[in-house]
């Protein structure tokens, strides 16, 4: 039997990672190193366009940044700007028609767009498109925004741009390149990020900072929800062209700092690791247990697992290793191996946990298949009490603005009480964070954040198109494949 | 250097070939194998949708058929009916967003489409498209029918279509895919073939009457020009939309009978391979010599080679050899070998034709290169006099209906006499058919043929954009790789 | 089901086809050129190996010349002597580690080998070499040439060389290269043909004449057989090293006349065109029959056919058109196409046929299933009457000595009849070619040639291993697979 | 420009990992996930090889192993037992047919082997090999126990093993398969891992314990040095072939220890990670300093750093990320990025390290041309002190026994003193362990290591080919490419 690893859907998936630069030499090369170093957030397709203000250049590949692109390509990704889009998608979409940048000829000339997020409530712009004459060629989305664009009326590429996100809710945080401009903007929410940077007098904009990092640029601020960028041959202007913006509305994802960025980035202007360190304080602080040592599941929870051991004064050690030369699919023996899913990514280090109790450290659990192997593969390495501690409330309900979680009935936490679940795992005891603590840890009241995930309270409604025949927008692409 | 064995342009190129079938449990084998009898009408690309009442499949590929599909894509590709395409396209838009059938999302639900043929005269419409805020995804003009019938304000999707074909003029010979039915049409000029046929019941469209041979399927008739055909659950239907047809104002391609299609077809109601052999008789009563033997270019002028050879009573010989194993690129070597274009793919039988007085028999020239080095070859090989004989009149004019021609400038016919050919050529002699022997040794009084490539009298004027702000739409796409 | 095209069997096999150039700044890129011309003897892998006097160059790939080089790999093949060699094999076989040519170190420095041929009667040599402790890395006899030079106890590469060829009976043509010289030979009795050329003062050498022809390198000779040439800075050099060579013990081929060689090359000092005239002309004088048209099964029997038809008078006609898109496999229909292994190669150009009564020419039967398949087709296209003439006595007995036929249990000829043979194909007659016949046509005095698969008299004979045990020596590569 | 990211050669890259198993029903299945398990030890090529005691079976690709097996490969890779193995190399000799397992046809019937370790000194015996007329044909010296063992003259394949091992000093731990049986040996001085594990009742060897918690196989015990197991339809034993062994000259690589192994697994009989957290401890006993933060540099130093932090009681934390979507080549701006070969892997956090005093805790350095870009990036990101600490010895010595370490010029300990590495590195300290810290961290009196890297001394001495003539036997593949 032929098995997908991620099919297990052990840690929820990042639907997106961004990057633009304008006015480099080395535009592609940059969007090419900082798309790897934000592949954590979409592994499955990738793509570049680029122009040279007479022409627009695209390539775009399934799979990741390194394995798609070729000198080839980034030598005919020519011109000194440059937009980038690194993709996770459902399974059931995953073709090379979705991948991103999106582009299309308009009457505003040829229009490319990146887009992170997942954009609410569309339905019934997507229907009055699509009655007005609208043909869409992709399944995903974003493609709605280039429509909008290009049925404002306006014959200002930025008037259209506005005109078309005023329409739009979230969430969005969105790169559009014409021949000559790129747009940055970032919803009035701010649910995903979005960062500014220089280089070499170039402006560049990334989903995280980790991205200027590996460029050497220079990290300048975040895209503030509800602003727009402009940057072109007169340099960078910033406007603001939504109504009623006021930081209380703001839902910045909580989850980016629990788990999706990467610790070395700064996200809505914080450390993401400074942030899981109080996190893993905050843990300790409400969850203790006696015990010998404090364990992550690597590589995500380090952070939050080193701020329980710095508070708790417990040992910090090292007790799985993780196989990083996991592929997409792996063959499975006929003979079942037990806990196999958890085995073909990590290993218990015996000796350290031998006749230990131990605190298990992790940012989340969705269906708690694999926490429940990974407990099991510690019990037989010897460990003789196995305590779970999550950096995070019980993630209860699935996500709308660009995460993929399971389906509530998929989510443990939402179907068990935290007795069941300690029960079913096997585990001598099992806490989480509450919402209330969470804040507290992260103490940012200059901001505030969506937390849908945990509470089921979401800050921007999210209709179900309750019509069947709506569902034909799914179609586009359905049964396309790669 | 590495180069591109069809750099040459020794021949016209035929841009596509359609294939579509209805009714029956082997739709996606069935087509696979009609595209493969086709792949002489264009090895770029190829694709093929299929329909199973609720989904659309789709899945295209670069290279040939045998090469894109395996077990596993025609497998995938559910359902009783299917519409597949072969395409043939000019280097810079070769790349998988070109290829078809193309599919898009309206509001008349999925519509696939393969298009056989060049639409013209569409700059208007496209324009005001683009005007009304539709947006171009693909840089092939095929698109435009799509967007045509979303915009028709129809519901019924056949008055969509009408509504939409009624606005082109030219030229197509169109199979158009939605979940419940196909659809067929061949535009009121009839430039391109269309053929219907049957298999077990089920319905089948082709370009030519090869693709229903190798799935033993019964050749029915032509369609019609300006007939569209309904096929789906109650049967077919036939309808004639378009007004004014008739008869004189036809304007079938007279090259599909003197090169594209296979001579083992039936088109345009008569058999390739006669109408070739009429070519060469006539050819042979119109310009005679006296001479040893009569020897075809392989393989497309064997037919009228044989002919030629009939009526002049001289010996068909077969003088060349012709290597099949060709590919699109070879490597050269830097030392440069004599006439190494068309050594690659041809090599002269020495002992047939040394001493020999020959006649080579073509069915066209277009750049006069590979002939000049073709005819530099025998010369080599011993042949003490080489005329040749073209089984056509002189190609002096591009086509605009779905041919790729050199242009003007680059048709050596067009830009030389007969005598200062001869001279560069250096052949003892040289000579073409005049019209009047093509049409009368067709001998089709009930039908007219287009033959603007020799003439210049385009049935259908073409407008060429003078505007250069219209050139944006060639654009979608341009800087897109493969 | 997805099948081999080629598992019809249709035709014999030619095993190798082999290349080689001295003294040639282009040398590697040459022999991937007379590879390229010699693709019709052999399709499954090929290899190429150059010399730059200090070190050996190698590269190999499965498929075709033109798939499995690139620039790269040209550029790489250094130096101003290389040889190469394309490959068929029995599927068994079918993996890299068999592509030729081989390489090895030895005592003698590297050796280097591309060979034609079948050794035969080489049980006792292998065994005597595996006792003393050689070990075989491979599954080709041809291993076997290098641990005889190795173990030749001789100090001079050529001594060796030849020491080791004296031991060997038969049959090989092949190259052999060190890191300054390349050494050609053919067997005393001359089974597979090899041809010496020139080009710019370089030696170049080939299994056929038309790989000279695609560089424009001149023919100069056949190489002997019993013939050694050494080719190094001194120039070329001559060799007959094996004891009593005479003509009347000569075993020329005869099948490479007959189907495998390309008509337009050189074989054994005559065109291969014109023995196939010849061969045609014998045959309608032999074998008459009334008919109004001579057609050929394209590519290989048209010289034969035109021969018959230049005889008989009876009018030469193309029936059948040929798809040369083929590729290794192609997925079948679940529901049974009628002759679908023919179908899908070949097709009936009905209307050249219908009504007629025709001759159908070819030059060989083996199984006699794509015969009957293409009889019927014929029928169902229409013809009143099927002769069948093939232009060679019946094949019964397989070939030892480089060829691949089916064995005798499934040649039709050796199983049954003429009689049974015509009513199983339902063919109106059906004729071949009397040994004596077929020599007579040939008319060679000078030369004698091997009919071993048409009258079962093996020039060389060949022993059966009787020991199960000596069975070993063909599993070094089974279960090794590409 | 288009680089290699392990050119930097940053760390040692260990030569081979190997597996087998004997008498399961999933013996491919398991030995593919056995070499997944081992990937860390070489990632340039794997191959499996199997028997169903009629036929062995072979694969083998470049690459990764989830990369190279697809679910068709496992399947045919029939039989209950099997050997795999994973290989790293120099670049020069990296293709396919250097890929292991190898195979051969003997008089002992077929042999496949796979190897880990390099074998010294067989020069004299590869030159009278080929002097008796062997033939080499790959450019891996484990090619050179074949030809030994098929000219040992004994019938038995166990004695003629048996002949071949004692004929090589080291450095070996090797799987040699017959149709019938496994054997598995270790030289005398034991330089190299080989463990022997168990499941189901099958028996299981693997280069490293961590190969068995994959398939759920117990770890029963160490194979030991100049031990040689055989396992087959009798069940396992074991053998001592080699006189005099003693622990005293016991040479096990403490290589394996600091860096190779990785440190879920158990080698020669100690957990891997307890090992590094000793001689992290010990580091600190020896070489303390005032400082804020004790940082790893990710993955392979987390296990010393985390014994450094433990001993001194400053606080561990992660200061760096490391990517691991890491591929083989990436493409470099044009434009200089400061420090990218180490930026392309790490990136430091900043939050983390800025205004602190660190110390960096690895476990070798090399060239030391990465961990200076490493320190650059700590004070580029703020780190006000940067301390660092080697958990072993300066490495001064090339490794002869299996390990690719660079030369002595290469080496930054060889040719330079601690204070002009300090220097270089623009590091505030630099502290080594001494070899008497390592032995009594490592505190393990049963057993003696090779510290010959460290200080020169070679347990077995390596004899240098003199005479250039010798060079021959490198050329085998020479040139060869992938």
């Amino acid at each position: 039997m032929c098995n997908t690893i991620e099919s297990s859907h052990y840690k929820p998936k990042e639907e997106c990672g961004i990057f633009g630069i304008y006015g480099h030499e080395q535009a592609a090369n940059f969007t090419y190193l900082g798309l790897y170093a934000l592949q954590h957030r979409g592994q499955e397709s990738a793509g570049i366009a680029s122009s040279d203000t007479h022409h627009i250049y695209r390539y775009a590949g399934m799979g990741k940044v390194l394995d798609i692109f070729t000198e080839y390509h980034i030598e005919n990704l020519k011109g000194t700007m440059a937009i980038g889009h690194n993709r996770y998608s459902t399974t059931g979409s995953s073709f090379l028609r979705n991948a991103q940048p999106l582009r299309a000829e308009s009457r505003l000339g040829p229009i490319v767009l990146a887009h992170n997020g997942n954009l609410i409530n569309t339905e019934d712009m997507r229907r009055k498109l699509v009655d007005e004459g609208s043909i869409f060629q992709t399944s995903i989305d974003s493609e709605i925004i280039i429509h909008l664009m290009a049925k404002s009326g306006y014959n200002d590429f930025k008037d259209a741009l506005i005109h078309a996100l005023k329409q739009l809710t979230a969430a969005y945080s969105v790169l559009i390149m014409n021949r000559e401009k790129i747009y940055a903007c970032r919803d009035p929410f701010g649910f995903r990020p979005l960062c500014l940077g220089k280089i070499d007098g170039a402006y560049a904009i990334a989903s995280e900072t980790c991205a200027f990092d590996i460029i050497d640029a220079e990290f300048i601020r975040d895209i503030e929800p509800g602003e727009l960028i402009e940057i072109g041959p007169n340099g960078i202007e910033s406007f603001y062209p939504f109504d009623n913006i006021n930081v209380k509305k703001q839902s910045l994802c909580v989850f980016e700092y629990i788990y999706f960025s990467r610790p070395d980035s700064f996200i809505f202007g914080h450390s993401v690791h400074e942030m899981r360190l109080k996190l893993g304080r905050q843990l300790a602080i409400d969850s203790p247990v006696e015990a010998d040592l404090v364990i992550p599941i690597p590589d995500s929870s380090i952070s939050a697992a080193l701020g329980y051991a710095m508070e708790s004064g417990i040992r910090f050690e090292k007790g799985m290793t993780r196989n990083h030369y996991i592929g997409r699919t792996f063959i499975e023996p006929s003979q079942k191996i037990r806990d196999f899913g958890a085995k073909i990514k990590y290993n218990v280090v015996k000796s350290a946990v031998k006749g230990k109790r131990i605190i298990l450290v992790d940012d989340s659990i969705m269906r708690g298949t694999t926490m429940r192997k990974i407990i099991k593969m510690f019990r037989n390495a010897g460990a003789t009490e196995v305590h779970v501690r999550i950096s995070a409330p019980p993630t209860k309900y699935p996500c709308f603005y660009g995460i993929d979680i399971p389906t509530k009935s998929e989510l443990i936490a939402s179907t068990h009480t935290i007795e069941e679940i300690v029960k079913y795992m096997r585990v001598d005891s099992l806490a989480y964070m509450t919402t209330d603590s969470l804040l507290k840890a992260i103490d940012r009241k200059d901001m505030s954040f969506c937390n849908a995930c945990f509470t089921g309270r979401y800050p921007v409604e999210f209709v179900q198109p309750e019509d069947e025949n709506l569902k034909f927008q799914f179609d586009a692409g359905n049964g396309e494949f790669y």
